[in-house]
């Protein structure tokens, strides 16, 4: 497969092209960025030095499907919907990471309080919870926030046996990309840790239209994220409050049936971090019942660079292309 | 006053000896470790030398109280029991810093699955919520994570108008002590964040014990603690779930008329984090009203060793002696 | 005292408002940022909320001096230059914590490239080796380098035995200042150390400055600055080559001859570290003399904030106003 | 090729077993670790889970030789030189982590202060250094340390120009190993650098070995070591004083030539940093020449863990038996 990267110096495009260094059906052939255009994508991506000898080019949408089977665009929401279209027509496959197609038109655009300009269905990419991943030929690859969210409630919401859900996501400062910022200056987050957005962060919209797809009658999605000193990795605390009091062994049923033959789901009896999946495509869950109550708490654990965008994205390309989902993917974490 | 600790050798002993180095009023007359004992304290605590010229000494609770006016037992729970009648009898002021005070007999010997041998009425030293502490002789100092999360719902507890709540704490490793293990080396602890003891943390029973205190009426009170790469601090982050809808100035009238004069307690409008409390005795308080929810979302950020052990007890001794309370604890965090 | 200062919104402005704030003889009556003037100190630096309740202003020297007896100058270099001669003019007493004012005006001129508007003898605020600051109106406050590199050296150079050092230091990350930056970036700066200006850094005129007034016939000076991920601090390893061997005794009565009463040199038989004088304004210094061999390596510990900025600069201000130079300043690191 | 793991608890055992994963030609056949017989390898190296279905196991020198066409020996030293040569009577491949087959047998008695009971003639396994290694049945396996000291200066050690050179390496603290210890908790390293040993690192006599075999009449080698609140990583900051100044073309010339064609070795205009190299096999080299002096600064980066032990390891093992040295280890490094 030939593979074109369109936004490829920011850390999602960095993480494509450690990660399909590894893929032995892909050969990256193009790599976009405007500002960078004719320096050595390794003089970026120093990690990379030797194992790339690529340059930044700037392509249009044709120029690059002409070379590409698929196209990965990694770039700001708002920016994917003005190249999508471009390169849907030009018949290339498409997996775009992005927010721009993750959501309902009409609920984009309220979350993102900006008018869609190329309205268009697809399927969102979590292939755990979205096998029909294996037919398309674009998909919304999902946010890092609701892919571990959504990964750790699905078996129970998909029992129907949510009253309400708290979700206490805290994410490496990755997430925030590769820009300095005064959040992401290291006096200022080294020894700290930093809730923000406390109701209104825009993932929710993933969370809810995932979880409510698989129950309808759910009562409440909560998502407060945080920033942790480390660098990559989400970790989810659901707070999970059932309709009723339910076993230990009943919900590990519920999850192993739910999961059973998924790959690159860990069901863990202790409780996940992030020192586990880091580097890797794996997607750690743990659970406990609390006593005398009808809460349970679940744990989800991901690296955010890899399951939560690049890894899932290669995923879902390797899905599209028939080829077994682990394809390149099955590389464990590194630790310590 | 003449001040005595029994347990200077740990976190809790070597931050009362940096806090009591800056009290007008303070002199520290005794420092017990058995272990240690005719060892220079700046040899096990660097960061006190040429401020103190103490070595640790082994001795009973009645030679103690005889060269003091106030002891503070920083031993482990269980431990400071064996100890503390002692100190009463010889007539000396008492701050417990362990566990063995802080909960109803019955419920210590539940939470704690050990007899006591001691059962003896006290009050619980967090000041903001226990006035009567002036009053005492003999304080139970508070547990770190029951620090921050009471102070954080009090208010609405107060106002009866919480349904239930759910605290996800964060705390840094420094809680769990000085002395080495899998969860505090290095490798394990950076760039990761463990969630543990999801449902059966035993300080869980010193937040019900208070926040039922103000609202006997409250439903549910559930909390998960979480380990995360800092030495210092605890952030609460409590999803609380009102009765009915609340707007926010309403609740900020509510935490307004609560905490008004409390001099530790800042409210503020950004959300708080651990970087501008390290060091210091304050508790910064902000929140977030869901939109069209009845949840809101409030966070609190404190210094697990000062206001979550240390500095309170500091605190509480200004009080037991008539001081103002914030003598010598009226110092800035160190930021950045 | 009623005291200024000139650009507070940074670092080493908001470390002076810290350890003013604990100081029984200074009165912070100004404070001046052009951007932020008209706000709350508090809000740029929040960990001073409730201590001082002051807002930015914007005031020529002459109105700040006509409110003060001192004013602290924490501004760029080249900037200070334009700003110290109407102080100094006005009568108020001056510590520059800029480059301006430290070397010889020929080598600032060749080091930082550009032509000094106000060349004025000063001395250089190393009280340990300048006692002279007690007799001076206007001081230029080292580079927080150089005082970890010269005082790990100095009683060696006095000594006459160097023949050439190579100091290769590591630095908190806080030296760069409150601006974020590719190189304060939190992903860039975690698990990682970056060394950088390899021998070309300015710092190194001033080590060379102070060894050389000491032993004019020091052959060689070499200077290698590193970041680590850390917040504050400096730790100075300096491999020393004597000119011929010497013995352990030998070299630890130098050191305690050089700095017998000075009470900031806290000189130790374990290796100095950060974790022992952060927040505080000691310098820890220990050696370890190599067997059957001319090198000697000393290390030293600062909190590049406070003896490596504004500690020292308050002590100094103590030493020119005649109070004890411990004054506000006796105060233990914060550990762990 | 059947490949065994003696001593797979730790964490070159771990890190034989992540790289491993991805080698095309390797079959991992048998782990031992006597105290975790019988346990699934992935309980211990949980980000290995789903990867690996295997359990540690307590087998004879003989047994494990019968099962493989290799062993690696990862075990604290003084127990290698009791498993090996069984192993090597056997018949099967050898590569031994641990200290004892690195060094002359007088010089590894006087630095480990222990009697040899197993002297016998090895290469030490630095392939850049020794291309001898693909002609043995046993290699020595370098220690980190000496493997990031001895890169850095070998090109100039065997031109002969060096006079004398300063070794200040830091290193992450995982090379302190996977047992908790003061230095490794958290608190302890969090936010501080330690330097140990100052003068008498056993390390060094392996940099001696090395440097000297390329020029007998260089005159002084020092070694300091840190460490540093990273996990993973050796930087070696090497200060080298040549015998003449030489220019900064004549430098790279001599680099380049010697390292022209190695794979793993990465010469950089950049300076080198521990966040390029996180888990991959590179060394990366950058330097720069004193202005008007004799002195070069040459920097080398490596993962300790991967070239400073099991990548390096397995390098080793690909040219044993004839496969091309960076099969399995052509991954890039993490990157944030």
């Amino acid at each position: 497969m030939d593979i074109g990267i369109i936004g490829g110096s920011g850390y999602t495009g960095g993480e494509l092209l450690r990660l399909l260094a590894q893929h032995p059906e892909a050969n990256v052939a193009a790599v976009t960025s405007r500002r960078l255009k004719g320096q050595d994508v390794s003089r970026t991506h120093r990690h990379l030095g030797k194992i790339y000898d690529l340059k930044f080019e700037d392509l249009t949408p044709q120029e690059i499907a002409g070379r590409t089977d698929i196209v990965f665009t990694a770039v700001p929401h708002g920016t994917a919907m003005q190249v999508v279209p471009g390169l849907i027509d030009a018949g290339v496959k498409v997996i775009d990471l992005s927010a721009d197609y993750r959501l309902q038109t009409d609920v984009f655009e309220k979350t993102y309080n900006l008018k869609h300009t190329d309205p268009r269905k697809t399927v969102y990419g979590i292939p755990e919870l979205h096998p029909e991943v294996a037919e398309q030929s674009f998909i919304a690859n999902p946010g890092c926030y609701p892919t571990g969210a959504s990964l750790a409630a699905a078996p129970l919401a998909d029992s129907g046996l949510i009253d309400h859900v708290v979700f206490d996501s805290k994410s490496g400062i990755s997430g925030a990309g590769a820009d300095p910022s005064q959040v992401s200056h290291y006096p200022n987050m080294a020894e700290n840790i930093q809730a923000y957005k406390l109701t209104t962060h825009r993932h929710r919209a993933e969370i809810v239209q995932e979880l409510s797809r698989l129950d309808n009658s759910l009562k409440g999605i909560s998502f407060t994220p945080h920033v942790i000193p480390s660098v990559r990795g989400i970790l989810t605390t659901a707070h999970i409050f059932l309709k009723e009091q339910t076993g230990k062994e009943e919900v590990g049923r519920i999850y192993n049936d739910f999961y059973g033959d998924k790959p690159f789901i860990r069901l863990t009896d202790a409780v996940p971090m992030l020192g586990n999946v880091r580097g890797s495509n794996f997607c750690d869950i743990g659970f406990e019942v609390e006593k005398d109550s009808n809460r349970i708490v679940v744990v989800s654990a991901i690296d955010n660079l890899v399951k939560g965008a690049s890894g899932q994205a290669i995923q879902n390309m390797n899905l599209m292309f028939g080829l077994d989902e682990t394809t390149g993917l099955w590389t464990p974490g590194i630790a310590p």
